[in-house]
């Protein structure tokens, strides 16, 4: 079985955000276990001008989902943005799963030559090719939010391993 | 054209070591314009129990190289890792980049199905085919270890953005 363009794009998105919300799950442990709220993870950032935990997890998940509508060339849905709470943004992982488990990679595969535009920034888009988009866009894009949210409760003492960023629950 | 095994492998490693270059290329501006030695980043880590930026720079190379290398089924060169200097772990991105180069996406076409066993810690290996090994192992590894440090500059000051680690110095 040759790869395609879905069969790389939705697992890869996958297991991303399953391996997200299995570290959103450990940080929540363990703030159960301190007796401190999750909550407090939400503001945390590097950089005074760097997006804060919360960002993080909304864009991990937002490079998945609308990155999988875009390869697919269909409307992905919306979500408000307003998540407040540690639980909120778990659930929000929840639910951008559950969405990508409906896609089929058959809607994806074929499409190397589509041309996607997406928003840059505020103010711009890019055009690429499908291929170009999902390998150099989609796919660094949310291991960058997910390893800077790894990175980020490592940093807060939350005891992670990499096995909990690479293969997450599902390590064989 | 259709995407294949090694036509997503070898531009994503190549791409993203590309702009790891370049990160480390503003770093040691940055450094210069404000009169310190860029060697003073090689210590930085997010907790007593990661590794410092040296082993992200060091790790993220060996993730391309020895990853194409068993994809392809060939012998990977072996470097030393003995960088001890900034200037040293630039030169080592550049030379597994000019090894990238040597390598042609037929040299991985097909082996989607190929047994890959490949190391995990010190003691242990697993294997994993060529296709999984690829999407949820060697493509998450690189970019885990482009983003901390990417991360490791960012909260040190380093005037870095998302287009530095995205798109580096080829940004359309």
């Amino acid at each position: 079985m040759s790869i395609t363009l879905g069969s790389t794009a939705l697992p890869v998105f996958t297991t991303a955000l399953t391996n997200l919300g299995h570290l959103l799950d450990k940080a929540q442990a363990h703030a159960e276990a301190r007796k401190f709220s999750p909550d407090v993870f939400c503001a945390m950032r590097f950089a005074p001008d760097m997006l804060p935990f919360t960002a993080q997890i909304r864009i991990a998940c937002d490079a998945a989902k609308n990155g999988s509508a875009r390869l697919a060339g269909i409307e992905a849905p919306k979500f408000e943005d307003n998540e407040t709470t540690f639980a909120e943004l778990r659930e929000r992982v929840s639910k951008t799963l559950a969405w990508l488990a409906t896609l089929q990679p058959a809607q994806i595969d074929g499409r190397e030559a589509a041309e996607i535009t997406f928003p840059v920034g505020r103010d711009a888009t890019r055009t690429l090719s499908g291929q170009a988009y999902l390998l150099h866009w989609a796919i660094p894009n949310i291991f960058f939010h997910v390893t800077t949210a790894y990175d980020l409760l490592r940093q807060a003492g939350v005891p992670l391993g990499k096995a909990d960023y690479l293969a997450g629950p599902n390590a064989g």
